[in-house]
């Protein structure tokens, strides 16, 4: 089965929102194994909705409409399609007693244009809508199905889990499984990953595997098609364990994992507290850990010493060193991760300090950042790093390779 | 100027992202006054990106590409167009010495597939990109423009406004001059705000008054049409002043001002100094603000208490205050500003406590927050406040209100 999005709306034309629901659906067809080859973002305009649909027909043989089945003149989906599939929109019985029973219950005065959202293509499935009025239906013409679903995801969202994702799977022939798994990569740039790993993607089938890279990480989408889900995550666990062969120094984690959750999971495994000293990075590290719930457990806090002042004051670097080595060195990066751990009483330190730009610092140029990590019994640790981008790119860049390094230590330390 | 955007790219076929782009993109055909009629995506594949191509010409003399080119084999943009419009695909110069001083920079090796990212369409108008190595490019052929823009938006986003909208700006046949202004307010709702200016809003139609909300703030886009753009302006300012006249002490700022840059610039006018203790906020007051280039005069620095020895060690709460009052109380809050900013000799101390959720703490729910303000000579102030959301919420939430009450009371203190 090939698919097709058309979203109809002129709020997305106008950039008022963005397409999320054609992700959602994306992301669900995909489950199903079913190919989405095209998106369409198409206004509240009759002939080029016809003109979005007439093209659709060609290329797809599932089509999902989003939006347009409300109760205002600029509602034109079902109209519209009701016209070039040549069929009548008749009343849906329960769906007007819902919708009548919807007005009975919030003691206003129904409007005869809300009996329009009653209606529905003749012969038509019809898909109940628990969250709002519109119901959406699925209908099969020459071999193309329409499925109509209204616009606001959380009336949408829904309708697909329960009613049209089952209506999907029960038009499906063979039940062939989808599984899919994302490998996560910090410290490798996408061309380098992909040079190491060149000829797994060109012979790639099943699964297939897709690269994408932004904010400094890398990851791998492995994706496996098979009548059984078990066989499905063999062919995974084969390509993923060719894949950790070439790179698996880089690899991360799974999915969903970010390097601030990962490093949260390792720190309350292994038991141990974190305190950080934060000059380049101002209070970013320990920010994004502790958006994370479980974080009171691991992070004992932190100093940001963004002026040398705190940093004598507070983490007690002596003034020779900032007025020698410099607040951006190896030096000051050492002295920053062992004191902020003691100050903090916590069992690991790590510090940043570096130059975010855009201007030189103490002959410095910008993206220099030193990370120190202190530990109990162990020598401390410093990784000089010269980051490109602007102040944010640099500062999120360090903030992550400071929980990779710490990530890499604890792993170590087992 | 008909526009069709058209985003390539699996990754957003399987919904691993949604389709921002063609939403920022939207928003500023709009300002320009270009009309989008068709957003469409499509994947990393030839045969089907032709394809869309050949519909796009059919209907729009203005075809927008986001994505597809980056360094490896599936981004294949750039390649398909040459074909499509006949043009060889030459290196820009400029482009190259950006990428390889880049690579130079890092210390890293350059690969092969890295020179790719430099080629361009033979006699288009080069894009420079001022946060990645692929620039964009523009390129019109029989009547029809084609602009290729990256994908990752914190590349694509500023490479439009600074390059590709003046592109765009000189190809606009008629000069009606489109002017807008953002209006930022903050501690106030959107549906207050549209209460106290709804016949404003009923009566408009040039300047146009667009509300939006988000993130705990509320912004009026004001959009003026004029042959003029000082007759525009004119517009602009009789609009703004009969909302400022209505709601005024809830205004803070203007188009791309935030919170952080506004108080940031009242410190530095004011020549002042500020540190928090950042409890609830673990970190991310401070984050925000030394973001900002010019932080490094006004911040001196921060504590993150996210725990209560942190608080007693290094801000020195009495443990007293933590075991009666609580952690998150007035009277700690009104400590923790008057400590930090002694420990951190800053002219102003702000603090945060509060429970960020999601489960209760010392017996006070989640979104019970507490700011403390201390400055030189004057009461310290409190803010005691209940707010709505998530822990990320929350948190936002807080620190907007943060800055927001120290812009109070810098504009008091005048």
């Amino acid at each position: 089965m090939n698919a097709e999005l058309i979203a109809v709306g002129s709020e997305l034309l106008l950039g008022q929102i963005a397409n999320t629901n054609a992700q959602f659906l994306s992301q669900q067809l995909a489950e199903l194994g079913i190919n989405v080859y095209f998106h369409t973002v198409v206004g509240d305009n009759v002939h080029r909705l016809e003109q979005a649909v007439n093209i659709a027909q060609t290329r797809a043989n599932l089509i999902i409409f989003t939006g347009g089945l409300g109760p205002t003149k600029d509602d034109l989906t079902k109209e519209t399609i009701a016209r070039i599939v040549k069929r009548e929109l008749v009343i849906d019985e329960e769906a007007l007693r819902s919708i009548e029973a919807y007005y009975a219950r919030t003691k206003r005065t129904m409007t005869e244009n809300n009996k329009k959202q009653a209606l529905v293509l003749s012969g038509s499935v019809v898909l109940k809508n628990d969250y709002g009025m519109a119901p959406g239906m699925a209908l099969t013409v020459d071999g193309i199905t329409y499925m109509l679903l209204p616009g606001p995801p959380k009336e949408m969202n829904p309708m697909f889990i329960r009613y049209a994702r089952p209506f999907l799977l029960g038009k499906l022939k063979q039940h062939e499984r989808i599984e899919s798994r994302v490998l996560r990569f910090f410290g490798i740039g996408e061309s380098q990953l992909e040079t190491e790993i060149e000829d797994l993607l060109e012979r790639q089938s099943n699964p297939t595997i897709a690269p994408l890279a932004g904010d400094g990480e890398v990851t791998l989408r492995l994706t496996a098609k098979h009548s059984s889900a078990i066989e499905a995550q063999k062919l995974l666990d084969e390509t993923e364990q060719a894949i950790v062969k070439r790179v698996g120094q880089y690899l991360y984690g799974y999915n969903e994992d970010t390097l601030f959750t990962k490093l949260m999971e390792r720190l309350n495994a292994h038991g141990k507290t974190i305190a950080a000293a934060e000059s380049l990075t101002g209070g970013r590290f320990t920010a994004e850990l502790t958006v994370i719930p479980s974080a009171s457990k691991a992070v004992k806090g932190g100093i940001v010493c963004y002026t040398n002042e705190v940093k004598e004051r507070v983490l007690f670097i002596p003034s020779e060193i900032l007025e020698t080595a410099g607040a951006v060195s190896e030096q000051c990066a050492k002295l920053l991760a062992e004191h902020v751990r003691n100050v903090c009483q916590a069992d690991i330190g790590i510090s940043f300090t570096g130059v975010a730009g855009p201007d030189p610092l103490e002959g410095k140029q910008a993206g220099t950042v030193y990370i120190g990590i202190a530990t109990a019994g162990q020598e401390t640790e410093v990784h000089a790093l010269m980051l490109a981008g602007d102040r944010e790119t640099i500062r999120t860049r360090a903030i992550k390779y400071g929980c990779f390094a710490v990530l890499k230590r604890l792993a170590a330390a087992v």
